[in-house]
């Protein structure tokens, strides 16, 4: 999984149907210095604001971990990143 | 999910069986400067157009999430992006 | 999907059972300029040629799109590109 | 599969109710010299410490490898790595 | 796929129950000039030695085309490579 910081939200009225409800956050990696080119978007598990540094999972696993296995989803954030060890943010 | 402006289509008469039917759409990623070769391919699920800012699903979640298990489609077009908070595009 | 060029194929001849009969092209991403170290193989879905452009499904849709569940591919070439819209190759 | 050194570990209390348990170790690259931005974040499948150099599963095989098919899991560390024969670690 | 050399092994001893038995070989991309940084280690499930040049499947490829369905192993050997046309390793 990735630890990423919450920057931004987006929009989409015109979307797919398993989409509806899904609150998209634009992220970035924060470890290390992000270029803007990395940011993506993760759609929101846990209820998360702009600022927090949280844990995602992609792939499959965003998915099929959150419940949602039938949505075009690849990335979500799974948890609110508390504290590390032997780490900075 | 990506983030990915519309840039072109492509035609493709002789393809897998499961692919006839799809439109194929170039684009390329939106958040920072993108270099062609980081154009790609995705399947428009949601009526797009060139010139659009988009939402992709990749990996397993774009045929899965747009109802085409059976498919070789592993990015597909999911939403519009409207607009985004503390965003640039 | 990726755009890519044919370049060459490959012999295997001891390999994976689940291979057997598989054709294997290598390719590279043809937009943009290709290092030979961006080069991979995939296995013709559509019967190409050295020296086409062709289009490129990766992951399990490799796998599952092509009927080949079972097998150890990850990466398939599913169209031949006949031309694009606002691109060149 | 990646051989990486765990360099951390993160604390998470509000998270999927699927990762209630997991150990989340942050770890990094070991093969070449690691930027901070490489690190990421694998569930501990195998009891390791900080300092060890461990073996790390990526993707579904992360989920399904380690029983856990429901959990947003998409990197686990599924062995320690001893010793290893013509490389330097 | 991706075709790399056999430049190494790993011993682990500690590790999950589904990788007891498993061969682990540390690969390196043979296509462009690799970075010891761009080393791997894939499952052998064709029975080759360092040195030999091989084709190896990622992701669910490695486990579902290899019969290992239950193993957290993402990389796999399944093939050894004799000869390319119009490429040079």
């Amino acid at each position: 999984m990735i630890i990423a910081k919450v920057v931004g939200s987006i929009v989409s009225t015109r979307k797919n149907d398993n989409l509806v409800g899904s609150k998209f956050m634009v992220v970035e990696p924060a470890l290390g210095k992000a270029q803007p080119s990395e940011r993506f978007v993760a759609v929101d598990n846990v209820g998360c604001g702009i600022g927090e540094t949280v844990l995602i999972a992609t792939g499959s696993a965003a998915r099929i971990g959150c419940g949602k296995e039938s949505s075009p989803i690849d990335a979500a954030i799974v948890g609110i990143v508390d504290s590390g060890t032997e780490l900075e943010f």
